[in-house]
């Protein structure tokens, strides 16, 4: 603390020790030294800003907000008061020689004090804005805090300041001059390196999983503890498991398996959930097996491609690229169930009488002339359905031509798709009879094959 | 103000007046009766909660902090004292009759208020926990505030609470007994309809238009202020535009426009911008008229819907998306370019001269031989580029053959693709020569057309 303001300080006690008045003596034996001191070099903790407007609550003590005025140097100054405080206002404009734009409130009334700041924000949300809680109700210094901690989301150069004082002098029932500091609250976001882990679980929840993995990685370096790495390799599988990289997919996968088994990282959190995640991994595994090998007789790994183009398609909302995922999962499905009959679709080799088998069961789900069906030589999905039928398929030979009439359409339109070579984009409700019976033929494989896991992320177990 | 209190209070004004010493009589002849009354009816604003949870900085005043713990009625009890208020615990304890579980803090270390607070909301992050800011110094009040506010992003249930009098008495510098109520604060989210607009705008800024549109269409109802409808149908927009619904798109914009020339409009913040909407919506429009009518020789709609195409490319994250938005972005540029020498790709009616002359000029690309390479009736992208170069293309025909042969394969792999008919998975290094060349294709044809329009959702003026 200052010397001289120390020596005024002792003067001063011993002025209201002889029975002075506390108050009119402070204004007229400490105040001014303090108020000049400020002028000149406020205090302020952890460093002076450049604030350009500042917001401060004004209770009954003008003296405190002062400081505060002076601390921020904000040109553009707003004073949330009370009836009863406006008596200060002018005295605020004359011992800071800055405008002072006034605000009535209630004492009790935190909606105001949130409307009068979002309305301060959105005039000035892109300068430094301080909120100044030190003077005013419990009620006024809470709403004013909430604000500020709230819009920092929006508006990211608002900070929270107030005026605290490192001694109070108890003869004196006030806080000893010149120890007053305008203290700059850090968020708890700047101030924990660990809430960062909050964030990469709000965008993991929402599927952004490369943002996710960048946060969890930040986590590493900001608290030293690697257990963090783990949740980046979780975030990381599902980052390329819904990019359909399924070697990468795995790769993370497996790894991470791998170190959860480790001592060290027994008591991990994602241990609690080590039994869905091997089910994911072994179908990460299938599924890399079957696209490496490009061979339809890896019924599993069929079925855990299947499975995730099918749970992508529900997940997008645009919905040409809702469709690709469906179309290519039916397709897959149809393919696995002709490689079955020992076919391909490729070249499915089909004999004179199988090709006019085929002709008469198409013109059976499609209402016309088998003259008027044509059989090209590499299959679409129609043809397949169709060729299924024909070589007894059980669950779609099963099924009333009728019943599949609805399918026709938006089984032709898959090559008119604007995303593949066509100039139309389907609707959500035009694909929505395609994934169903994509979801028909998957659910007989996973019950064939007894594979029934759950694709959504893991539980992060925080 | 119950009647009883009323009464008490006045004894005790009495008793103070007479020169007994006023907190020890406060003690005596007022605490006990409020006290008994809040162990059976605390006044809580607006109303009782049942919190599991509670936590509370402790300053000089254990009375109000045994309010705030008895207005809450959590079953779990924190407090966050200094060594000074250590004192009190046991005072807590015994008038509660719960279990209090301290935490010491510095009087001034708000990082390690934030810490304890986390460390608490961790545990019980998903029952409801009150923090209650009443006693304590300014420093643990605001950060208190701050951790509650800032955590309620991630742990909804948290609730920042505090005792507010509504009555002071002067002549005692007291609060007046009987007038207290523990207030349970409204975030400024829940306080204010309008904010929001702010996560629309996060929303909205983000590419997440189908929710922005939700949160705009809400801000109607929750301000009846209209103009957030003309929010809404920009959100819809952008959101038919990604989706590739042109025709949508153009409606959303157009009526946007013809509202935003209404009288009632002009001053709308989004006329700022109306400029860069209404090329936007040309481009939609132009879009929207090729597709419909498929007609390649609607330059300006080839190069709205190629320009869209790579955008979205740029902006997907997923290499087997991004690769089919490029894939067909290039084609149809590709198309556009035969179009205009009289050819189309799926029936390209070549002579035996030209097909000869395209099998040179594809070996050349491929550094193959000509009898090795194959010309099927449907061109793929590296025939039409081939065909390019035979037809006297100014641009494709200007480039050298090693140029173009970093494309054969990205080019050869589009029907590849685990999303189309194959099981292989670009990544985006692979897919860049092929956004390259589209792009270079797009520049072209948007300079013959004079067409330049910033694809970036319009700002929002708010």
């Amino acid at each position: 603390m200052a010397e001289d303001l120390q020596t005024l300080w002792e003067s001063y006690k011993e002025a209201v020790r002889s029975g002075g008045n506390p108050q009119a003596l402070y204004q007229e034996m400490v105040w001014p030294a303090l108020a000049a001191r400020w002028k000149e070099a406020p205090n302020v903790y952890p460093r002076r800003e450049a604030f350009a407007v500042s917001v401060h609550t004004l209770g009954t003590s003008p003296e405190a907000t002062i400081l505060a005025i002076l601390g921020t140097g904000a040109e553009r100054v707003y004073v949330l008061h009370t009836r009863e405080s406006a008596s200060y206002l002018e005295r605020l404009h004359k011992e800071t020689d800055r405008l002072i734009h006034p605000r009535e409130i209630g004492k009790s009334d935190v909606a105001a004090i949130y409307q009068e700041v979002k309305r301060i924000l959105d005039q000035h949300g892109d300068v430094p804005v301080a909120l100044d809680l030190t003077s005013g109700t419990k009620a006024m210094g809470a709403g004013l805090a909430a604000a500020g901690f709230f819009f920092r989301r929006f508006y990211p150069k608002v900070r929270v300041v107030y005026v605290d004082n490192e001694d109070y002098d108890p003869e004196l029932r006030r806080p000893q001059a010149g120890t007053e500091r305008l203290i700059i609250l850090q968020d708890p976001h700047e101030a924990l390196g660990e809430v960062d882990a909050l964030f990469a679980k709000e965008l993991y929840g929402k599927g952004e999983f490369a943002q996710a993995a960048r946060y969890f990685q930040k986590m590493v370096g900001a608290t030293g503890d690697s257990r963090w790495t783990l949740y980046q390799s979780l975030a990381g599988m599902y980052e390329a498991w819904h990019g359909l990289d399924f070697p990468e997919a795995h790769k993370k996968g497996a790894s991470l398996l791998d170190k959860l088994a480790q001592n060290v990282w027994l008591n991990h959190p994602l241990n609690q959930y080590r039994d869905l995640l091997e089910k994911q991994v072994s179908l990460l595994e299938a599924g890399k097996a079957f696209l490496e090998g490009k061979d339809l007789g890896h019924r599993k790994g069929v079925g855990a491609v299947a499975r995730t183009l099918l749970y992508l398609s529900e997940k997008e909302e645009r919905p040409p690229l809702a469709a690709l995922y469906a179309y290519r999962a039916l397709e897959l499905l149809l393919q696995e169930r002709l490689y079955r009959k020992g076919r391909r679709a490729e070249e499915p080799n089909l004999t004179p009488e199988e090709r006019a088998a085929l002709r008469d069961a198409l013109s059976e789900i499609l209402a016309a002339q088998a003259s008027a069906v044509e059989v090209p030589n590499k299959l679409g999905l129609l043809h397949l359905i169709g060729l299924l039928r024909v070589l007894g398929d059980p669950l779609l030979a099963g099924k009333r031509a009728g019943e599949l009439r609805g399918l026709v359409g938006v089984l032709q339109a898959r090559n008119t798709n604007l995303l593949v070579h066509g100039f139309e984009v389907p609707t959500g409700k035009q694909i929505a009879p395609l994934k169903a019976l994509a979801k028909e033929l998957l659910a007989e494989l996973e019950k064939e094959l007894g594979l029934a896991v759950s694709l959504e992320p893991l539980p992060l177990g925080f």
